[in-house]
Parts: C-alpha cells; structure tokens; sequence
C-alpha cells in the first residue's frame, strides 16, 4: 500500500518516514473518517493505516470511548490503530495503545453546580410527556453529561418517532433554552447530539482540550481534518486554534483526498 | 468427573442418564451458585457441569443477563453451561444456548402507567439531595424499571457513601412508600436490590414466570434450590409453586452438598 503511493528510493523513504512521524494527523471522526455514527469503509482504513507509515495519526470525537472504538475498529484495536485516540471532545485521551488521561467533569463543575444541573433536569423530564419513554434519561460521562428525555435506551424505532415528534414540538430546544436562561453565567455550554439527546459540558471543553497533551509531543505541525469547522460546528475552536493546521472537509472521501494529495505522491492517474 | 459419582456398568449408567435428564435442576444465582454479584467458585463450577451430566441443569436470576453471565462464565459461556438461563426472574428467557423469549415490561403496564411510573420518578428524584449525584438514575430493562437516587454509573466510593447515607436517612424507604402511595391498586412490586438502587415491576412477575415455559418441556421433577425462600424473598413464589420441588440453601457449599447427596452415589469418605 504505501509503495503504491510513493516511488522513491527505499532509504529516501526511510529519511521522509523518520522526519514526516513528527507530523500529526488528527482527525474528526463522524463525517470525516465515517458516515454519522457508522463503522469506517474498509478501503479509507487501509488508507489511513498507510499513512500511518508517513506520519503520526488521531482521531478525536465527541462521542464516548466505546462508540470511536466501535466505528474505527474491533474491540480494542482503534487504540493500536492510531497513535492518539481522544474522546468526548479530548477529556478521554489514549496514546500509544494506553488510556494517559480522564478528566472528571465533576472536578470542573463542583458537586454543588453538578447536582443543581442534574436536578433541574430531572424535574424538568419529570414533566415532559411523550407517546414513549424509556430509561437512562441521564448520562454521566467524563467530559459530558448527556441528556435524553425519552431515555437513551429506547429501539431505534422509538428513537425515530421520537425524533419526528422533536422536530414538530422542539423539546429539545426548548429544552436547553430554559437551562441556559436557568445556568447562565455558570460556564456550561449544550449542543445538541445525534437524534434523542443533548449534551452539558463546561464552556472550553471543546476539542481543543487534546492540543494541552499534544502541545508536549514535539509534533512539527499538527495538521486537523474536520467536516463541522464553522461556527457552531464541534470543530469550530480546533480548526481556528493556532496550534493546528485546520483542513474543513466534505466527507470521509474528502478526507482521503486529501492526505493523499498532501502525504502520497502518487500521479493523479494511477487511481 | 462423571464416573468419580456413579460407578456403575456403563449401559446402567446411559440409561439413568437419558432417564435422569429428564429431570431439571434449577438455581437461584446469587447465595445459591456464588456469593452476591461475585463469580461462581471454580470447583462448584466443575461439579455442577458434572451434574449436568446427569439431569438438565438451569439458572433462573434477578439480575440482568449481563451480570449472571458474568457470574457464571467468560461472555456468552453461561448459555452453553446451562441448559437454560432465565434473567430478570424470567423475563429474559435462554433454551440450548438461545434467546427464545423476551418480556417486554411496557406491554404489561402500557405506555401511559408506565409513563406516570417514570416522571413520578424522575420529578421525586429532582428533589433530593445527596452529597454526589452521577447519572443512569432510571435504567429501563425487560422485567424490572431500576430505580438509583445516586445513579448506576458512581464509582465503588461513592456507592458505598449513598448506601451509609441510605441507611441513616432512609432515602430508598421513603421512596418506595411514596411510590406505593401513589400507585396503590396499579399492580406494581417494588423490591430493594443491591446498595445503590430498587426495582419496579408488575405484580406476579417473580421467579415463576420460568415455569411456563418449563411446564411445556416434558420435564418429570423441577428441583428448584434457592436461598431467600421464605415470605419475602424473592425465590419464595417459585419454591411454594407447586409445579416445582423446593429446596432452601444457606450457600452455595450448601447447594452443592444437596446435589451431590440426590444426584451422586459416592460414598461420603470419598470426598
Ligand atoms: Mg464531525
Ligand atoms: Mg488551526
Ligand atoms: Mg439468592
Ligand atoms: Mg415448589
């Protein structure tokens, strides 16, 4: 694979290898490395491990350690797949096949501002009427508390309806209006997540978090691939933070493009 | 290990066994099999796949497949093991290593009972105050609607903090009065499980539920052994059941010590 893209003589490579390994790239992982939520395709996983031979890899997500596993790999192997795997926007961060840091959003937030949250969003479910309701209505995770009133472990049927009834009544959105009108000035910030959720998290906490431990890795350039860097978009503050070098992509095949313009030098003909 | 129990000729002993397999052992799990929520004891575990040799063997819990699968095996071990695996007192039933019943607790009490259950819930628990509050407050499974004030996802510490303020304060009690209170005559059973948590579930949805299905296997005797079989506990429906011959443990030695006695004709020096 890797001689596929590049031509040049075995120790040249050797030389490009051993300078390009400084180089980091990091990417988003839904819509920039998968579909929404989906498993990688096969073919950009390979690609992505060839250019593991050139340079350093990441990826960081906004979803939990379990759910990047599951789109970049079998059980474990995302963890040995990439030299740096982030998760829930960077407050989970593996390197080197090993976890290295977890933060607590309890020790950010306070017991006091937590429970109050957490409390308000009780209250406020406890009277939310829906055709359906589940459980696991609160989510603690280590860098977001996720919010879902019909209750995260309803089918993806019961997930699609509820969607629909969102998108007419605006439960969410409404939602969050009255926390932030109830939290203001207590440095939290809510986006919305996938169908049935939203998230809590302290503002900051956004993916830049990662770029604190990659800032100590000696890293030439960190170059970041992202498909949400506009504002408002999770990829906003890495892509515009100094510390990368931000590349707004469309799809996961942007992606591809992409590294394979900058990292492989093969003619334009040859795919 | 067979012939370590039954010296006799082998056509005697393929005859007993096929009569014998018509006849079912059937175990609590916790305080019956292995101490509470901890795994199964390596030798009690062989002598038990020694009994299986000889009669079909089954597992019926409160807990969720998860954790009896843990229990009792590595994955999904527990349902090759056992000829039958019930979860959830019977609400999640496994045959020969198959799922082949699920309950669904919604069908039984309909959306809107189940509905008011939740959000009495929610907004009872968005007014109490503890120390630390985490997440998964309502966890929503086939038999049972789990109930947690501090939320299933604390850490081991923080458990063990609720359970002491449990104690003093009562904050489960209270609770569960309140709850029967206000859904006096809806046909609803709540019964206290572990430190952190209650469960909620339909009236009559105990450990008998297994025996509808067992009833139609052909089987001559169901021996039930279990360890809370008096008024109360939650093996007492299944051990007063007619259909099944009741037996009352102290532990798992206990269990293993009647086995051994019913289904193994070694002398006692032997062991
Ligand atoms: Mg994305
Ligand atoms: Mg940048
Ligand atoms: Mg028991
Ligand atoms: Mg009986």
């Amino acid at each position: 694979m890797f001689l596929k893209y590049c031509r040049t003589e075995e120790m040249d490579i050797k030389a490009r290898v051993a300078a390009e390994r400084n180089v980091l790239c990091l990417f988003d992982v839904d819509g920039t490395l998968t579909a929404p939520r989906e498993k990688i395709d096969p073919e950009l996983d390979d690609f992505i491990q060839a250019l593991k031979q050139k340079v350093k890899i990441g990826v960081v997500g906004g979803s939990d350690y379990c759910k990047i596993a599951e789109q970049l790999g079998d059980g474990d192997e995302v963890i040995q797949k990439f030299d740096y795997v982030f998760a829930e926007n960077g407050t989970v961060q593996y390197k080197d096949g090993k976890l290295i840091f977890k933060q607590a959003i309890q020790n950010h937030l306070g017991e006091e501002l937590l429970q109050e949250l957490i409390n308000f969003c009780l209250s406020y479910m406890g009277l939310i009427k829906l055709p359906k309701k589940r459980g696991t209505f609160i989510e603690f995770r280590s860098g977001v508390i996720n919010i879902s009133p019909i209750g995260r472990s309803c089918t993806l049927e019961e997930r699609i309806e509820f969607s629909e009834i969102d998108k007419r009544e605006k439960i969410r959105e409404k939602f969050v209006a009255a926390l932030q009108k109830e939290f203001a000035g207590k440095g939290l910030r809510f986006t919305r997540g996938g169908l049935i959720s939203f998230d809590i998290f302290p503002e900051g906490w956004d993916k830049r978090l990662c770029l604190d431990v990659l800032e100590q890795e000696g890293l030439d350039t960190i170059y970041f691939f992202g498909n949400e860097t506009s504002l408002g978009g999770n990829d906003y503050e890495i892509f515009e933070d100094p510390r990368t070098v931000g590349f707004s992509v469309s799809c996961p095949a942007d992606t591809a493009r992409l590294c394979r313009e900058m990292f492989f030098s093969a003619p334009p003909n040859e795919d």
